[in-house]
């Protein structure tokens, strides 16, 4: 054959990062450029369709490329557009047909367009954590929650393409933290990078509890977790928390789809070593006696700096 | 073909009733026999066996039964086994090989089983109100709360056959109502039939409010439709907060496969007319703007008495 390479574009607000792959998952080639600095779709399509050329033709990949996949947020793989992203300038309001409009900008090749959680799903079943399994959930903690669904091997679209959006069911029912989405109580609310930088805020501002944390001006995840590793106590419960929120929604999603796993990715996951325990318990305490102990939390075993790619690319080998 | 009909068999916790279906949906003869005098599996499979034998003679269909389908309490559809079904006699503590057994008493005729509310979201897709629609979720209000989820046509089984249990996710995080199933808070201590007379007890003693109620030595939800229809305050309020509860939990379930509809069915979903406006109302109040009076309530349209035979005998025309 011909066509064994795969190119994969994750969409991001800032920056989009593009790669050519190889079928075991290994990135060929690969660039950035910049998606914030344009206000209208055909521009950005224009440098972004040069930019996959320059690494096809650096990873020597002319004429073997058989399909892009694309992870975006807001993504819709059944019609192929982004519709209301709102961190995307040039897509935050009204229907950017992008899967069809990067197509034309390459010739013809194959587009396929999903949301970046739907990628990371199906880049771990192809390359990572998932291969292999059949019905698992990919939740990635980043700055929000988003997930991927897959049910007998398949991503879940749902009847409109937007099917998983787990981060936005209820966490906290009454009196929940106000979301970005316009609700409250969203899961993302409190298990996301932004929702443990709001945790330590809320609490360093409602205990009198001794932390590192008082000696910063702001508090990003990051430092919660660099606070945490130095045996800080409220960091740790901190943590705690967060895990425990996530565990217990956890349950619920369980006991929709029992799945085999819920997968872990993104930046916030790298806390494990804090947040497994606590996210085990709560999971299992909430778990009808048939799944107790019997479903598995486990991480991501992409490297993290190809993970983006590999998601998005991982769509293109089903075109 | 000499292949045209189906037997349904919906097993429940005192009867098990059967039946002859064509692929119309018409029972072209049934008959009921009981589940609860059997402490030993083997003599109700041989006197269900029987019976099958009885209603196929009596509808004319011998030769012409493709196979026989099965709704059962804690049904896997994988083994076609019943798992430790607390309230059948002969099933509730070990695994008990029903489909094999059946179809062996049955010479040899396929048999394929489910769970009740699995196979109820089968019938309606078949037959029903969900006909034509690839994407929707079933739940059934009768004593508890069951559920079938259907994504891109097909029933979901998950990883160990025992997917769709929404009546165990969390309607209520903190304090909430012990559910049989062991945990607290479970939809099914709030929006099932049962439910219903819990809340009913509940504000009687925790309030003054007057209500016809009082006057009952003990509540069932009929009592409280009842009152309801006769326009007493206290049971209309008791409906709108169970409709507020399913509602909010409805929200919960779409972002997880965002389908076309919601589907309700069982004794209690006959409260239509106090349960669809509070619960379309906190549906839409907890969606994301995206699915905001998008997603349909609708109510099954299978004949009651006919419902269970015909959501049983759906699955047998997949074998």
């Amino acid at each position: 054959m011909d066509s064994q390479l795969v190119v994969g574009i994750d969409v991001g607000g800032q920056t989009s990062k593009l790669g050519v792959v190889d079928a075991r998952g290994t990135v060929l080639a690969q660039t950035v450029i910049r998606t914030d600095t344009y206000s209208e779709v055909e521009p950005y399509i224009a440098e972004l369709a040069e930019a996959v050329k320059k690494v096809i033709k650096e990873a020597d990949a002319e004429g073997k490329v058989r399909g892009i996949g694309v992870g975006a947020p807001n993504g819709n793989y059944y019609t192929g557009t982004i519709e209301n992203a709102p961190n995307l300038p040039w897509g935050h309001s009204g229907v950017v047909e992008f899967a069809k409009l990067l197509s034309e900008a390459m010739d013809g090749l194959p587009v396929a367009l999903t949301n970046d959680a739907n990628a990371a799903a199906v880049g771990e079943m192809t390359y990572g954590a998932a291969r292999g399994m059949k019905n698992f959930i990919m939740i990635t903690l980043g700055t929000g929650v988003g997930s991927g669904i897959v049910i007998n091997g398949e991503v879940v679209y749902g009847h409109d393409g937007f099917a998983g959006e787990l981060g936005h069911t209820a966490a906290v029912r009454n009196n929940g933290r106000q979301c970005n989405c316009g609700k409250t109580g969203c899961l993302e609310a409190y298990a996301s990078a932004m929702g443990v930088a709001r945790t330590a805020r809320e609490w360093l501002e409602l205990t009198d509890e001794p932390s590192v944390l008082r000696n910063l001006d702001s508090i990003a995840s990051k430092d919660v977790y660099d606070a945490a590793k130095e045996g800080d106590k409220l960091a740790l419960k901190i943590f705690d928390f967060t895990g425990k929120i996530l565990g217990r929604s956890f349950a619920d999603f369980i006991a929709f789809s029992a799945p085999e796993a819920i997968v872990l990715f993104g930046g916030l996951a790298r806390a494990k070593e804090f947040l497994l325990a606590p996210m085990e318990e709560a999971m299992n305490a909430n778990l009808l006696p048939l799944w107790k102990g019997k479903v598995k939390i486990v991480f991501s075993q992409l490297k993290e700096s190809d993970a983006a790619i590999l998601g998005a690319s991982a769509l293109a080998w089903e075109l």
